[in-house]
């Protein structure tokens, strides 16, 4: 049961030797979510050997060039490679031009349709959802018009224990008020009896979630939104000292990105979106760690279990 | 006197772990002439050590996404490098539409033009040309309009055998004729001396040349257009079995490109733009060298001195 994050870059915006731009392939259960598409991107699955075929979403966080320039590469590929599955992608509105003029200029023969669709909430919002899964998209702070995303399972089906189907003579229909994790609520003569779903039931697996957040300077309302997932990726873009080009540029410190894992509470985090400056971000661990020891630097082409 | 080739991608339409899109880097005595610029090629220059700011021309074939996908990141790095240089760019007047779009929403605080010549030409021009070099592109014969390029010195001024100054008793104007490349004609009384420039000067060094010419199918005009360069670059998309395959998608065989090499009398003989179907192309090495003995194989990240 894959929920595997596959990290194909972690530059800002000018690529180094050692870091591609933006890009990023959860694949739950063999479903792969793309998330940006910076340039290489394709160059970058290939080598990581994740199909193009399987991408069923990208997900757009906001239009600079280091987090779409490798979208263009993709969906050409993905046409010569004979695709005719629908593509979704869920971008903000700025994106739409961008996406027209390539589809217009370089979309002659595509045997597939390209979805897109309009991101414009101001607060967490269901954009898709399947039998497990949900993604959700939701505003971050940047220069330009910019989203983060959750993608996470949905709470299963609670499993019933044998024992207690015996001991409570459990009906049919009572097993199934447990199974989507309600309590069992019986009348015996004037009596209520109430056999509490935790005694009776267990939830088989906890359901995983991922959060991205990339560009964003910190806002007050982020930590809520992303609160308790067990991987959130943000963006550290300069070290703790640079807040003031951070602030200016809207990005975020190490400090900033641990401080928001700290108040949301999330399982892990893991830091990328690193400032071409630095060969090495080395340093940027102690920083982080200092508020937030489940943190890891993310580096191209990690492979990460959540 | 640096006359570098690196080549940054062999890829054809499809990159392959191996091999990146089309683009490649002429150093001409430390002046940079980029020639297509497929993804990742800004990526690829740093890996090879190439500077982003050097860079003075980019000639682009055609417009395929391999061959032009690169360019947005490469003009996007160039702007956040702080470049003020104006850029030369060659292009089919197809690429137009394209770089304007690219720069209409892309291009905000750029502090450098760029300029784009539209080539037009039925046969090989001039389109630029400084003190030592001549940039000339002409048509190839592909499913789009697409063009080749020849890079190539300029004939060095003649250097003049001391030994024939003496001789001679050579004034300054002799000298400077010589120089020229031209004989020395002289009237002794009613008859006319010949001092023949091959007998008091020689040339340095040999000029030196490149050809481009990537995509194309065969056409019988190129062999005179190219001929005599001191290497020639010619897409080999396809062994010679798939002598069909390349028709109908105006592509070069392995022996369509070594003929085109021996008819024109190059010196040598480099290919590229390998079919994907191939993870290795070794094999097209004794199809071209059957034909044309002086051919190697373009691999990513090969820098070949001229």
């Amino acid at each position: 049961m894959n929920f595997t994050l596959n990290v194909l870059g972690t530059a800002s915006a000018l690529p180094t030797t050692e870091r591609y731009p933006s890009a990023q392939v959860l694949d739950v259960r063999g479903r792969l979510f793309m998330i940006d598409c910076g340039e290489g991107a394709q160059m970058q699955m290939r080598k990581a050997g994740i199909s193009f075929l399987k991408i069923e979403h990208i997900c757009i966080s906001h239009i600079h060039g280091d987090h779409i320039f490798g979208i263009f590469g993709l969906l050409s590929t993905m046409a010569m490679l004979g695709r005719t599955a629908p593509l979704n992608i869920y971008a903000p509105g700025s994106f739409k031009p961008v996406l027209q003029f390539f589809l217009t200029n370089f979309g002659e023969g595509f045997l597939y349709e390209v979805n897109m669709t309009e991101l414009k909430m101001t607060a967490p919002e269901l954009i898709y959802e399947n039998r497990r899964t949900e993604l959700l998209a939701f505003p971050l702070n940047h220069r330009v018009e910019a989203f983060g995303f959750i993608i996470r399972e949905k709470m299963p089906q609670h499993n019933v224990y044998k024992e207690a189907i015996a001991k409570y003579n459990l009906s049919i229909a009572e097993i199934g008020t447990l199974k989507r994790g309600e309590d069992v609520v019986r009348k015996e003569g004037d009596e209520t009896v109430v056999i509490p779903n935790s005694e009776a039931a267990y939830i088989p697996y906890a359901p995983r979630s991922y959060a991205y957040c990339s560009d964003t300077a910190p806002f007050p309302e982020l930590a809520d939104w992303v609160r308790g997932v067990t991987l959130l990726y943000h963006e550290a873009t300069f070290p703790a000292e640079m807040s003031e080009m951070a602030a200016k540029t809207f990005h975020s410190t190490t400090l900033q990105a641990a401080q928001t894992a700290l108040e949301a509470g999330v399982g892990r985090l893991l830091v990328g979106h690193y400032s071409s400056r630095f060969t090495s971000v080395d340093f940027f661990l102690d920083e982080l760690r200092s508020i937030f020891p489940a943190t890891d630097l993310a580096r191209d082409m990690d492979v990460v279990e959540i």
